[in-house]
């Protein structure tokens, strides 16, 4: 596989193109940003804690039959995987109150939230991401109403392959972003599922291992990657 | 009937108890607020208009099969209304694009939104009225499952009725805020359908007869509101 330019370069990843027009390539960055880009900053090795965490956890999931844009692996920052047509929803689930859901709404930090929410943003960066609904995501046409209700349904047999997976782990995860993508008429997971889209905390102490670390300075970045690479990835060098 | 205590008064009516427990006093004042409080104003006959309208769309949905909370007139400017248990979700539907849907989404000033979009917000002064979708209600204890399909389809059915009755007075309904309560275990319309939480347009011009006049500094606001109820209100004096 040749690696060709760079499709498109986000706050913590570029997709490049190859010689086979099916495939891209993704690159997991060290770069990092938060608070809709005003903050930045870079952490050694963080492209690598993610990408492989992503595999990992990309390999899980098509185990328990969900399909996903993933490949395999060019090199440990480096990710082949299918072209799909993203689809420009993010789909948030959340088991825990966190974040940005405990500022908005009246539930207080730390709650269980069983059955899970789910909620979708518009994914834009000029309109910053801005929530919607399945009325509004047909208005602008990003999905059908069958499109819609099969990424439900793919994002809540996600969260209970994640949850029990992370649980035995000594992980919980409060919250986590979903992107999906269309291939060949089905609906597949696309994006990456890592340290930077998920909220993960240490399930005795409820310390942060994410991206909150970096949004409220709660300590070392990379300490804090590379302890969810460990839990999630067996052997993994560190 | 004898008016007692008011119970709760709001940015743009109060609402009084009575002697009957099962009955309360809505009262249409001439204040008005918009941006959140942040601007406010008063205009004369205002509460009249605003009162008169609403009483005469009460009726119109009644006649279509619609509960409301609507008992009687008192005066020009207080309504008797049963005292339902309001849900705390405000119920938008919006017909064509304008308002925040523009700032908010790339959708054009004027598009029309074919079927209607609805959207819901968390009623709350103390959290600015955030937008929700049916799980954070479900998880905030708002509303039943049920209920919110039945509020769903009540809101479209009570569109369907109001934008083909103001067509044929030449209003377009570009959008309008319902809310709904709970009486002897059903779900009623309550609260008021009026020029503070309708968008109304001359058909013809295009012109706002509604709060945009006054939050857009767009001319005399007692004007528009008595041009909408002369519209509407068959016979009022105006």
């Amino acid at each position: 596989m040749i690696k060709l330019d760079a499709l498109y370069s986000g706050k913590a990843k570029t997709i490049f193109k190859t010689d086979n027009p099916q495939k891209l390539i993704m690159e997991f960055r060290d770069s990092l940003t938060a608070f809709d880009g005003k903050k930045k900053s870079t952490a050694p090795k963080k492209g690598y804690y993610n990408a492989r965490i992503s595999e990992e956890l990309f390999r899980l999931l098509e185990e328990g039959g969900i399909k996903t844009h993933f490949d395999s692996m060019l090199s440990d920052t480096e990710m082949v995987v299918d072209a799909v047509e993203i689809i420009k929803i993010e789909v948030i689930v959340r088991n825990i109150a966190a974040g940005s859901l405990i500022r908005k709404y009246p539930f207080k930090p730390g709650q269980k939230l069983d059955p899970p929410i789910l909620l979708l943003d518009y994914k834009s960066d000029e309109y910053s991401d801005p929530m919607i609904n399945d009325d509004i995501a047909l208005a602008l046409g990003l999905a059908t109403r069958e499109e819609l209700l099969k990424i439900r349904e793919l994002a809540l047999r996600i969260n209970s392959i994640l949850v029990e997976y992370l649980n035995d782990r000594d992980l919980l995860l409060p919250d986590f972003k979903l992107e999906f993508g269309r291939r060949n008429g089905d609906i597949v997971l696309a994006d990456e599922i890592s340290c930077d889209t998920c909220r993960f905390w240490d399930k005795m102490t409820g310390e942060s291992l994410d991206k909150d670390v970096f949004r409220y300075d709660k300590g070392d970045l990379a300490s804090a990657y590379r302890e969810v690479a460990r839990r999630i990835v067996p052997g993994i060098s560190l």
